[in-house]
């Protein structure tokens, strides 16, 4: 192995949408060769002439045989397939790395993956609400927090491959357990989705009988309602990979509403400042962390 | 009365934090003289320094009593108690302006001034989460809608010297009912405030047990809680001066919620994929209206 492991391996990504492709465009250069699959013939043929991967094939089986490290861009639902399909393909050594948005089921499949197979869930916090090719661009995930789930017989040496990628693209490496992980994105990623989603049906009612909502609309609604516009087919995937937690984080959301109706409600301005104010402390202090 | 109605007059700008500061930048040099209302003599001599008033005063009296232009710029209680104060004493067809987040307690309050008070209710649809005179900064009201309630008993010159106003901050009229403000801007307004804050609150408990949450919060986490750090007393004021219209439109918040929930608990993928991609339409769309 040489000081940079990353230097010398073959990565393949397979999914060249607005992740694998941003994330091509941060490792050309930094390893031997970045190889982009695609699904469509066309999609490779963009990303080529794009410049985010050296080469780009639709034939997934080849290219993942003669990786050092693979990477699965794709949605969730898509992922839990390919992990069986190509993940018994590696060569030994290899390195499968996934950038799914939930953990838990994805960590299952890998789980049941031949011993040589060095897997590692992985998900990096960033992202927008535009999707694909064209939106991807380089230094997408400079500054994010990259959670890993090396699974069970991942090796050092394959846990430092992933972390150099990671120093690569400049964002920050945090190991969690795949359930803590779903637990906590569905309470401030996947439930600020939903949340978004009811304020703008809210928005869309008002609208029906006075189209003038829009025009008042402003920052508040804009940052509060922004997410609503993401990917839906990737925003479902990752909704019914984690259901559970979603439920969860949805129950505790809406009794936090109640509250806040109820002391509303009462007009009890004291209790209704107390918790406002601890609220817009902690919000702060997040900001400044 | 000259072509510009707004160059020749006197205007009166009571309360220097973020709103009233702010116009002070944009209307300095733009009428004859622009004079600051602060209730502290710190905050009068630090608005003139910083160069959002030509003058500034604690004395609101004589200051008001001297005006064709009176901007009330304070919180909503606050412009209350201010209105039946000040009002009485402004001269004969010079203009009361408000720029309180809730109209109709305010225009309910304007209607109980004498007759020859001009009085037009506005709410500017800007702002920022940071409060005060030092958050204050030119061109903040720069293509914001600007909401416009006139009072029967106002005239057309009145109007005129507000429209002049509104032109000169680089704004848009629109004018609408009390009523009807308050209805809309308690969907796209002040419901976002509140499940900015319940996002935050469902963080806050994660966080308890497992601090890395707030390592993992991203974007839309960002986005979903924004306003959740804004000023709770300005909040309040809005709360408990909207409070019927506020609990309506949570009311239709919890419902979309419950919907969605109920979705996701069935994992009926068809109707949710129905219902989520009709939302995220309606968002692009807003977007690019």
């Amino acid at each position: 192995m040489t000081a940079d492991p990353l230097a010398a391996a073959e990565v393949v990504i397979v999914g060249l949408g607005l992740m694998g492709a941003s994330l091509g465009y941060d490792l050309r250069g930094r390893c031997r060769r970045v190889v982009g699959v695609a699904r469509r013939q066309e999609t490779a043929a963009q990303a080529v002439t794009a410049g985010c991967v050296d080469a780009a094939t639709t034939a997934a089986l080849p290219a993942v045989a003669a990786a050092d490290l693979v990477i699965l861009a794709t949605p969730a639902r898509v992922l839990l397939r390919q992990i069986a399909e190509l993940g018994p393909h590696l060569r030994p050594d290899a390195v499968l790395l996934d950038l799914g948005s939930t953990k838990s089921a994805i960590c299952e499949a890998m789980d049941a993956l031949p011993p040589h197979v060095q897997a590692i869930g992985g998900h990096p916090m960033c992202g927008k609400e535009q999707a694909g090719l064209v939106a991807a661009e380089p230094g997408l995930y400079r500054g994010c927090t990259f959670v890993l789930c090396p699974r069970p017989g991942a090796s050092p040496a394959a846990l430092a491959l992933v972390q150099a990628l990671i120093q690569c693209i400049h964002a920050r490496p945090l190991l969690l357990d795949p359930g803590q992980h779903d637990r906590l994105v569905a309470s401030i990623s996947h439930l600020p989705y939903l949340a978004a989603c009811a304020l703008v049906g809210q928005a869309v009612d008002v609208a029906t009988e006075a189209p003038a909502v829009w025009d008042v609309a402003a920052g508040s609604f804009r940052d509060g309602s922004r997410v609503a516009a993401s990917d839906v087919t990737m925003l479902l995937d990752i909704l019914l990979t984690n259901q559970a937690a979603v439920l969860a984080a949805l129950a505790g959301y809406e009794a936090h509403l109640r509250r806040l109706r109820h002391l509303l409600e009462q007009g009890d301005e004291p209790e209704l400042r107390r918790v406002l104010t601890a609220l817009a402390q902690a919000r702060r202090a997040w900001r400044q962390a």
